[in-house]
């Protein structure tokens, strides 16, 4: 193949420049979905996705697509992206290196005056992280045909206004109808959100699957009674059996299978007072694990920890898995392609699973899909000080460039 | 001593006059200082109080007393009372026992026609739960020499209204200043708020004096990451922290010392998110114990494993004592007067020590104190579920108008 590099300087300032949209002062940024900072920076990946001579179409679900036509204009394209809606106060990297380091791919086909067999997109999906509105991965999950449209627009933040309301009012709420189509392959750049990569001194990765995961909300009720008059035994202390099935959690991570995670993550309290026994504790669990299996074992045990600990302290409970997602191994023949990619660029690489959920899994479920991850210093993501060195930015776009020339010529 | 009979009757009918002033839905009330409810149960016991032929006078706390003269219209007078701000969706008992049972016991002197040698002064105090200024126990407070005046005016609820604004604003900011006097000694009637009376089927007890307690504010700071790729052994969870912690105040108070109790109340986590790491989580602990060194000896305990969980999980902490009191043995001579009384009455009793504080804590510090309990229904206090069988309030009466009555003829 004729060589074709991707230009660093122009990346990186185009990077910077995107940085700025949203900045926060300590050097992350603040563009949740469908706020004006959302707005203003999916109007500057339209203005430079144009410049790029891309042809740019908006969904109804405000995803942003830019396609760069092949040999084959009438072949289902090779699409490739990301998101670039952020958490509250979060990273500059998450999501918007798949999003500038595709549209970089293109250019540096421009560059070289490469076309490819296939029609090549780039995308943006709409509302990946799922802060404002929920769920998260909303703008792939209608496009994928999990989720209905009107669903989509009915999804209200924490103020009442909707997501069809707020799309419309930022203006992009695009006429392209917003539903499976025929995608070649699917590829996604991101940044790995764990500290594998790092820890392995390792630029890249290629992305086998996500974990599975359980999502739980467990209620405690006992009896708020004043600190210093109850004794210990007749007491009915709901944050007492949720510090036993916190450590119960982390026992069953410890026993239940090597890749298991679990997380005690939001825990509310009532009435919450220094001399008051809680009466009511309402929290979350969350179980991840590649092995459904083991998402199965650990979902158990900690039933059985929740009954138990209820018993032990007299309180009443509630129970309910409030979401189940079973885990989700990527497209093998894309597996490999990202791999070969990774080898012309000539670079060290390890295989990982994804413990985060991305939009890759929704477009996984209607296409081949895989994804190239690059490393998260100290593993650090949704949060201000997340960072990726730039020249881990760059290999893994080399990858990314790799990958879409060799699917695109299928 | 000419026989002296309380009005059950009369005593009955007052009480649930008085019950549905704020009354809640679920039998409570709410009554929470300074509000309108609590201006209406104030003119309710000055009206009542004057009824009775009280003299009645309003301190600068807008503390209530009324005065009945005795032959010896100059001695320093037997004081009793306690008070009738109620907890945000409170009992009808808590206080109100304490108070409506002193008027029943000047009554019953006048049905008598007995002037006792003494004079006696019914009290009801300002502010004592501190729901809604704290700290609780501040008319007392202010009246026994603790606080300034002026730093009480300064309280501040939640929406900003100061107490002294308040105050005024409901007219009870009184004349007569509040400071310490010459009073011969100090006797308080109140629900228990713990089980013990109950389970040994016992209708009143001596207080002997109130348990000692330190409270403490900690923080746990760690790394707030995606629940998902992040593996468990590079976790900074300050929850997991947090219910270590927990499990170790039970531990303690399982080892150390008989009586001691202790408490994790109050715990918020920051980002209370289902699947991020929890980063910070703010919590209390209260340790208390009729014996001081056992307080010092659980709070040396727990800053070792606060110390130690923090290292576990790789978080930095902050540890504050935020308060320290001492326990509080209530005078002997007061304590055998109530002992007396209740063996002149003629029913079982048994010694206890109160866990909660009181405002007798206060008088205790500036004359002879002891205090009356009467059972709480299956302990519980502080909700609209208190209760106490009215024949255990008669009874409880009929205590501290003999102890009154003794001490009277000193």
């Amino acid at each position: 193949m004729v060589d074709v590099a991707i230009d660093e300087q122009r990346f990186r300032r185009r990077f910077d420049e995107f940085s700025d949209i949203g900045a926060t002062e300590a050097g992350g940024v603040n563009r949740p979905s469908l706020s004006d900072e959302n707005r203003e920076a999916r109007d500057t990946v339209v203005e430079w996705f144009r410049e790029a001579g891309l042809e740019v179409r908006i969904d109804e679900m405000g995803n942003v697509f830019g396609r760069r036509t092949g040999e084959r204009g009438d072949a289902a394209p090779v699409l490739f992206g990301s998101h670039i809606d952020s958490q509250y106060n979060g990273g500059r990297y998450d999501g918007v290196v798949g999003v500038l380091g595709g549209l970089e791919v293109v250019e540096a086909l421009d560059d070289a005056d490469v076309t490819t067999e296939r029609p090549l997109e780039v995308v943006a999906w709409s509302n990946e992280e799922g802060v404002r509105f929920q769920p998260d991965m909303l703008g792939s999950g209608v496009f994928c045909g999990r989720f209905d449209l009107d669903y989509a627009y009915e999804r209200e933040d924490k103020d009442g206004n909707t997501f069809g309301e707020e799309l419309e009012r930022i203006g992009y709420r695009g006429d392209e109808p917003c539903e499976p189509r025929d995608i070649h392959c699917y590829f996604e750049m991101h940044v790995e959100q764990g500290p594998f990569l790092e820890r392995e001194d390792l630029p890249v990765a290629a992305v086998e699957g996500v974990f599975g995961f359980s999502w739980m909300n467990v209620t405690f009720e006992g009896q708020a009674n004043h600190a210093g008059p109850t004794p210990m035994n007749t007491r009915r202390d709901a944050f007492v059996a949720t510090a036993d099935v916190t450590e119960s959690v982390r026992r069953i991570t410890a026993t239940e299978g090597t890749d298991l995670v679990g997380t005690v993550g939001s825990v509310d309290v009532w009435p919450n007072a220094i001399n008051v026994i809680p009466e009511t504790v309402e929290f979350t669990i969350d179980f991840r694990s590649y092995d459904d299996g083991t998402v199965d074992a650990a979902v158990e045990r900690i039933q059985r920890e929740i009954a138990h600990a209820a018993e032990r302290e007299g309180l009443d409970y509630e129970f309910e898995e409030i979401m189940r997602v079973d885990a989700d191994p990527f497209d093998q023949d894309c597996i490999d392609t990202v791999v070969d990619a990774i080898e012309a660029v000539g670079c060290e690489y390890t295989r990982l699973v994804s413990g985060a959920g991305h939009d890759a899994n929704y477009l996984n479920k209607i296409a081949p899909t895989s994804m190239i991850f690059v490393p998260s210093v100290d593993g650090v993501s949704h949060r201000e000080s997340e960072f990726t060195e730039w020249e881990d930015v760059v290999t893994g776009t080399e990858v990314l460039l790799e990958a879409v020339r060799r699917k695109a010529a299928e």
